[in-house]
């Protein structure tokens, strides 16, 4: 048989350019970095790393070129990684995190950052002195959806904001170590410190867990803010329907973010209130009228959000600037959630966040 | 022309039968009980109350039999009202409803029952001393698809509760004296409370305020429950779209109520987790599955909620059998947003609810 | 009791202001047409007819003051009756129209306007001869929906139309001497003939009757226009869900009308299709590129749209003016239909619609 | 760097086991095959053609070990392909089947089979004579809400059926050489097909085209059966949504599939219409009553169909057992469309389909 393109060696053997990026953790999340990886132009994936050794294999039938191994320090020893994606379990995040910067390398970390305020300060910190990029994956921030929304709220499409109410719940997938707060909250958090500017100052959160020995499955958070404006989220493991809804409400303008719908994600509503209480008026009376005109759905980037974010992760590592989603922000939500937790443990008093 | 009913007169002077009925109050809720009670066959509207004029005449226009005045007191005396339904503000409830009972009427009130809960107790007190029918417009639980799910939770269909999640938001209505908590809140702690037998142990209650002098237009509370069971509720009068939608999820099955929804308004679903901990097991590991089985909508009786509730209400009137949504009903939910009000006040802290 | 408007009867037997309307039918539809005249204004409603006497005893019980016969004769020589809405079965229509006619009464016909062309032409020449007013109650072309929908049509917003796409299927309600044609589509054709205002060349119809001695209850239509507009129908009464669809798809944009929905009903896509076919390209390929803009929903007039038609009805009358909704829409209707029939005799060969 | 795997090389190069698969067209759905036959345990692909190298070039990316080539007759000379996959245009396909039946090897065919009836037979006939498996890819039927329905239908749960109306539009993906017919209704005759016991009668098809120079993008197809059933398929490349939506009705249960949901794509109703035709009534009167029982949704196999549907082609090459959607399967569609195609040449008449 005639091969027209010349033995398949020759042709998967392309000159080694791009920034060589090793993953780690080949379970759920892994494979998607290395397939997105892998289909940039400016990046290579050279080397995957795992503890078990049958994750690994798959991944050998699949990208037959990539070095495989169980040994994270031999990873690193290699000088074609330049860069690290992490993608284990959470607590074991800032360890892992740490061990590539002091290796010299580049690092992008699943999302919860680390586990506790302290381990983000310090990769901040240590990736600051070694000047090495450091990103999280917030991967939501980088779909066309959230770009979007991120950019009505920048340019006072919406006005003021009243509220910013999010729920995200489904069945499963329950893990063992971290709570539906760290897991799904995680996502929340992210996508509002990205979108929205001003900064919350107290937090609650409630929670339940229904199974011995289990962590929290169903939580509810509520941040607030100087301005009245309240911002909260449902995050839920046990639902037997999968809802991702985002509601904002302008002064403005309103916005219904639904994730679940395949085409038409973000709606934006021109309804509103229009109040108007006049303070000569002795009996108090209140006026109340109701805007409500046409609504609009913008049309997205259709780009698969972890495509979008992979390559700027190598951009960023390429000039050196500053990632949208960099260790500053991971640190934030990182805040937020053992603020959260904080509250839990006390009976969901509110948390007052340090400016 | 020959009119072959007779003179239009003869035909509309049935004789007087049916439990004297009074409405007062003809703003937007009471012309919904008169003509229900109108349509009933054991009940006569005989008189309509408003301080308003000019709604007195809209009514006198429909109902032209129906005796009207702006004088509550001169309705109370007319002995053919054996009745007096309540669809004034809240804050007028208790002073009505006491004139009422002492004047030995039967009491309908419009939810919230009272603006207190001392009032409402008082309300119980004198309804029982005067061995007089005292009820509250608690609408919603007369709908065919609250009383499916009491049924369900009733039979154990759904096994033990994990949460209880409901939504209820669209623009407007605007109170002006009473917040998105008593006025939305309110049908929600109505339904649960007619639910789920337990009863909750602790409230938590966070909300804001967008508009000067105005009251809380979105909030959040929180029900905790001794078995891990939580209920959450999102009110709120400034979402772009109309949201009615409960969540409840059991170890055995789950529940969708989208009230929204035309006609499958309840969805069953065969789903949830199985978690096995083994307690022997020294790594800890927990072991879960899920189960995703069928799901069914039962067809619902489509009976409007509020004729099935008028006519309980005439018939407990009649038999002196305590209504489904008696005072006790209406005073349980009283407590429960007197103590929700609480929790805000005091900037989210968990309220004990007293047995 | 102190009655503070004056006697009932005072307050009811306002000055006799307003067209005076008879309605001949009080089943399912007459009472709709006594309700929306009632409120008019400039209207007032002096009789109704129908051949059942407890239908009439249930008109009495809410209108008193109306005058109830069984017989039509009595009716129209009531000088008091100025116009005659008839709601009775589409074999009675022709009759009753052209004996209100005769007796100089203006005429309001529920669709299809007649069970023959011949009818409907006699009606349409009656009315032109005696100058009265004649119109059909094709209800839809006046909700906002309608209204919307022709004006983007008319401005070219949709530009040249593509195809019309109308779904209308429902459980029952089965009609013993109409098919599904002559019921549910004529409610589309009067809505294409109202929007559309390209003439059809041919139409085509299939269908199915399933029950003994059961007229069609599944039908298909479709409608061939000079420049490749194609317009289809699918009207059946034996779907388990209700669908409401119209999709209307122009070169410019293309628009979803869906009637369930509460509130946006019409969706207005920036999408279509970029075709070049190049004349030079010998190899004739051709290159096509799919638009994918925004999409929205315009805010549309809520007011019921009987109410709105009714009033209409009542102007026309007064001023002379023709209706949206005259007696050459209700024959270009029936024509329409009448040729359906004929082509599903046929065995679905297409008819040809002359001029 | 330790490769704990042994070397990428060692791993791919697992015994040859499995049936050797080749895929002929590595265009839009080529690939996808290429997935699922690499990713079955008893198959191996082998090799891959396609006239256009850089199709070639991303399979050896992805797929290093495979065969390329861009001549089928080398591929077929090849001993280590026993079966092979065709995934060209439909022009093309009953040459290069013919090709690999006389090559002695099996053949799986996307649909449509062939382009004509005389093709299509030819190629039955052929098979047969060789005794080799000739399956067509007609993946809708090995989708777990397909094989649902026939289940429904087969053990009568539905009862007679009444009809089947079949909606399949959206914007794309336009075909140069094949009609909106050949390319999309395919896929629901195939559906029927597999579903439906009863033979139809006659076929109708109306169409548009809008562009010049292209077949037809919007078309209407019509099977009439004997006992009353009607089908009918709306098919559409030019609509601004995606619909993808069957309702079946039978007179014992009724069918809606939603193949757009996520997950409950088979909803099966209890409702229906009671029919009472009393013979000896001379008045003719016909009585409706409506039944509206509950509505379920029965869970369904999740696995992508084209995994079942390539193991099933394994399989049935292994066993020589007949596949589901074999070559007489893929002939009966093909009739139906050159049917369809003749009434549209015929201005929409009905053709007789000879038994």
């Amino acid at each position: 048989m005639t091969t027209v393109l010349g033995s398949p060696e020759r042709v998967t053997s392309e000159p080694a350019q791009g920034v060589g990026v090793a993953v780690v953790g080949a379970g759920y999340w892994g494979p998607n970095l290395i397939r997105n990886f892998a289909q940039l132009g400016d990046a290579r994936v050279v080397a995957v790393c795992d503890q078990q050794p049958q994750r690994l294999q798959t991944i050998a039938r699949r990208y037959p070129s990539v070095a495989l191994t169980t040994d994270f320090s031999d990873m690193l020893a290699d000088p074609a990684v330049e860069a690290v994606a992490i993608a284990t379990p959470v607590s074991s995040h800032a360890t892992l995190a740490r061990q590539a910067l002091l290796a010299g390398k580049h690092v992008l970390i699943e999302k919860p950052m680390t586990a506790s305020v302290a381990d983000a300060e310090m990769l901040v910190d240590l990736a600051c002195q070694r000047r090495l990029t450091l990103m999280v994956d917030h991967t939501f921030i980088y779909t066309g959806a959230v770009q979007r929304i991120k950019q009505l709220v920048a340019t006072e499409e919406l006005g003021d904001l009243y509220y910013y109410d999010s729920v995200r719940v489904s069945l499963g997938a329950f893990q063992q170590d971290v709570s539906v707060v760290w897991d799904l909250a995680a996502h929340d958090l992210s996508i509002i410190d990205y979108i929205v500017p001003a900064k919350a100052q107290r937090i609650s959160a409630l929670a339940a867990a229904h199974f011995p020995g289990g962590v929290a499955d169903v939580a509810y958070l509520t941040l607030q803010f100087d301005n009245n404006l309240i911002a909260h989220f449902h995050v839920n493991w046990l639902s037997p329907v999968k809802v991702r809804q985002v509601l904002i409400g302008g002064n403005r303008r309103m916005v219904l973010y639904d994730d679940i719908e395949p085409t038409e994600k973000v709606k934006v509503y021109d309804r509103g209130v229009l109040w108007t209480n006049d303070p000569s008026d002795l009996r108090r009376t209140v006026n109340v009228a109701y805007r409500l005109g046409d609504m609009y759905a913008p049309r997205l980037d259709q780009t698969e959000a972890l495509e979008v974010e992979c390559a700027h992760f190598i951009d960023c590592v390429r000039s050196g600037s500053t990632p949208q989603s960099d260790g500053e922000a991971g640190l934030r939500v990182v805040r937020l959630l053992a603020a959260a937790e904080q509250s839990l443990r006390d009976d969901g008093r509110p948390q007052v966040l340090s400016r």
